[in-house]
């Protein structure tokens, strides 16, 4: 038992009271034990603090990630929670970032360890198909194909094995009252057909699909191109040690990290998006808060993302689909801190589109941490065999999505007129570093005149 | 060394390449080595699972939380890369969730582990004022008040104990040029002043903050009312085992969390926010992408922030303040999954406001884990003694704030013509529950008949 060899590894025992009872009072020292206890019925007497397979009580649930039958697939189980210490077959937890507030209502007492979900009525109102990429070796290493539907596919395997499957997908549908969408129509670039665009509000009726990330390690190092073993050590080192189950668990293949997932909101009858004859217009977007909120005029985001809302609607008026994937990305996958930081130096050294970039890198060290080889998987689970308009000029998605098998038939550049007063020296260096563009692509020189508001 | 004793808490050594070389083979072999050797660099040769404070080489860099003075207080120092393995100071990672991405760029060697930042330039454009707050026992335990300035003020330490500080918040300027905002300038409810309100576009200049989670243990628990032990254990267990440093280094009282951060938008002159003779007009607003971004009309989020913002720049045109501060907190804490598996319930089951919690409790347990407890930390770094227009309903936002010590002059409702048409089930069923309003307390029976579009 490793809550044995855990006293070996400190100079004392490891028993948790002695090791965690600090010099700060409890405000409410009579919840110490209720808590405590709450916490030892879910997860055992003993603190682990991780698991090995050469454990004697360790027993993952099968998980064969590329079996295309869901019950011999099995379910993506991080749970420790009740037999899921021994059982569980994923490391990390469900519902990115969220798994941190889940774990303060335990704390508080708000939420009961021993919740049992009731989804009652709550399945998806459209039931995509299951297509042959949920089960292509490769194809989907991102996502959990299965992840919409776990409640309804392992109900009696949580029951038979006491341990906790929670979905990590989930679909609905919606109707859009978008200010700038009503604008368009207003200008008649829009035209209300009752089903697609609802009236003259503009009003937009959509599915959508909400996505956490579930990776498949051995999948998700080859996309990146590098060994499962870096990639597990850099993952486990660079966050300062989270997850040592990372390192542990060799056996375990799947990881549940702590990051934001996907958004899809598909326009036009889904059942088409894996139609070869329909047509699909794509919109690839990743958040930008600054922008797809609060309308900052120092980038294109959210002009970019109407723009494919537009392009969307009238693809799907015509019969075929319309999808603008949302990505949890802010700033690149750098955060708002970083790029608050970089638009001040912009702004203060003569802010001109040959120094865009590399006012980031001087900071982040990198201009990019997106990992667009990892975007495509919700392409695919969709079924997508070609894409016939990308309302991108990104070459990175580009590429990734290219590279992923899929056809692009034609790219769609943003039209000058929806670009924001101060957004030329972002757009000129993104063409100038390889971004897709019909215009002119600036040289260094022109690129040095492209200039943004000064402060 | 943990590194050694690690050895013993396994059945056979935890020699890094045994442990974690998988059958799954390494599409580029050659990498493997120069990665393992940046890593073993940057890291250590071993893998340490986790420090103990007995380790014989730990000495964490001096953290007196509540030091007012920033150089005997001492930086946040989660990393453990260089020497910061002995000499780190907080457990997790700078930049929430997008540590992970930092990870996968590390490991892909699209970023140097050894790069060091260069912050040229890219300092404060507003030198907010060091309150009282700051180091005020119990005030701020969720943010890092000096995280805007830590590039300057620790530079030197950096270098002589070879750790790596970061930054956990940055301060910048921008120009918003929001369409609902225009809307309100044409229809003459906001009067371009040249200032705030630039122009006829309604274009709105603003000074503001990101920040990124710190939380101060003993402080975060007692805002929650429990031990610090009980909020070690349900982070570390419910999670699943992330940061075993949780349990093993109760010396350590300092958590970056993997979890999004506040922005905060200012009106008007930031040096005011402090001055309790200047007026100030507050909306708190929780992260909803299903509204702000793309304005789902289920509930009332963008129309909201939309009315916070047009109020926020009314008080400023005043010569107080407006404050928005955004806090990533999708679906109140439970996630994008949660909400639209809850969407789905309600649609399904008739969607009446006397049902709208029940929904969200079947599912998730709990309705709501936004834990308000933590949030007026940044009213307490504006220096923040009274809000004078308070544009929330919300009585877990209300009661948070106030009981906090600041006080709220008067709560003001969302204006009826501003709510989408289905929103109307969320509204009356948070007033019955609590929300503040002048209007009408809906009774159990009256909610029976407020019911939402059925699908």
């Amino acid at each position: 038992m490793a809550s044995v060899s855990v006293a070996k590894l400190a100079a004392k025992p490891t028993d948790f009271e002695e090791r965690t009872t600090v010099k700060a009072a409890s405000p409410k020292a009579e919840d110490f034990s209720a808590i405590q206890k709450a916490m030892s019925d879910v997860f055992g007497d003993k603190i682990r603090l991780s698991t090995f397979p050469t454990d004697s009580d360790v027993d993952p649930i099968k998980l064969d990630w590329y079996n295309a039958d869901a019950k011999s697939r099995g379910p993506v189980v991080p749970s420790k929670a009740n037999s899921g210490m021994c059982k569980h077959n994923a490391i990390g937890a469900h519902s990115g970032p969220y798994s941190i507030y889940h774990a303060l209502s335990i704390a508080s007492r708000k939420l009961d360890a021993k919740h049992v979900a009731d989804y009652t009525s709550s399945f998806p109102p459209f039931d995509f198909p299951q297509v042959a990429e949920w089960s292509e070796p490769g194809k989907i290493v991102s996502m959990d194909p299965f992840g919409h539907m776990t409640p309804w596919l392992y109900d009696d395997l949580e029951k038979k094995e006491n341990v906790e499957v929670r979905p990590s997908m989930a679909v609905t549908k919606a109707v859009l009252s978008i200010p700038e969408i009503k604008e368009e129509v207003k200008r008649g670039n829009l035209i209300p057909d009752g089903k697609i665009v609802l009236n003259d509000e503009g009003d937009m009726a959509c599915t959508k699909v909400a996505v956490d990330p579930v990776w498949f390690l051995p999948g998700v190092a080859e996309r990146v191109g590098i060994s499962e073993a870096d990639l597990r050590r850099a993952l486990f080192e660079d966050t300062n040690g989270m997850y040592p189950e990372l390192i542990t668990r060799p056996d375990i293949k799947v990881f549940c990290p702590p990051i934001g997932g996907i958004t899809a909101y598909v326009f036009g009858d889904p059942a088409n998006l894996s139609k070869e004859d329909k047509s699909l217009a794509l919109r690839v977007h990743d958040e930008c808060c600054s922008s797809d909120v609060f309308l900052s005029d120092i980038c294109s985001c959210r002009c970019y993302l109407i723009f494919g809302l537009v392009e969307a609607a009238k693809e799907a008026q015509k019969g075929g689909n319309g999808l603008i994937c949302y990505f949890r990305k802010e700033g690149r996958c750098l955060g708002e801190v970083t790029k608050y930081m970089v638009y001040n130096a912009r702004k203060r050294t003569g802010d001109t589109a040959n120094n865009y970039f590399h006012r980031t890198e001087c900071i982040a060290g990198v201009k990019d941490a997106r990992f667009q080889e990892l975007m495509p998987d919700i392409l695919h689970w969709f079924g997508i065999k070609k894409i016939d308009r990308m309302l991108s000029m990104s070459n990175m998605k580009y590429d990734a999505i290219v590279n992923s098998g899929i056809e692009i038939k034609e790219r769609v550049e943003i039209p000058d007129y929806l670009l924001p007063a101060d957004c030329r020296v972002e757009i000129d260096a993104k063409i100038a570093s390889g971004y897709f563009t019909n215009g002119h692509r600036y040289t260094d020189d022109e690129l040095k005149k492209v200039e943004g508001r000064k402060w």
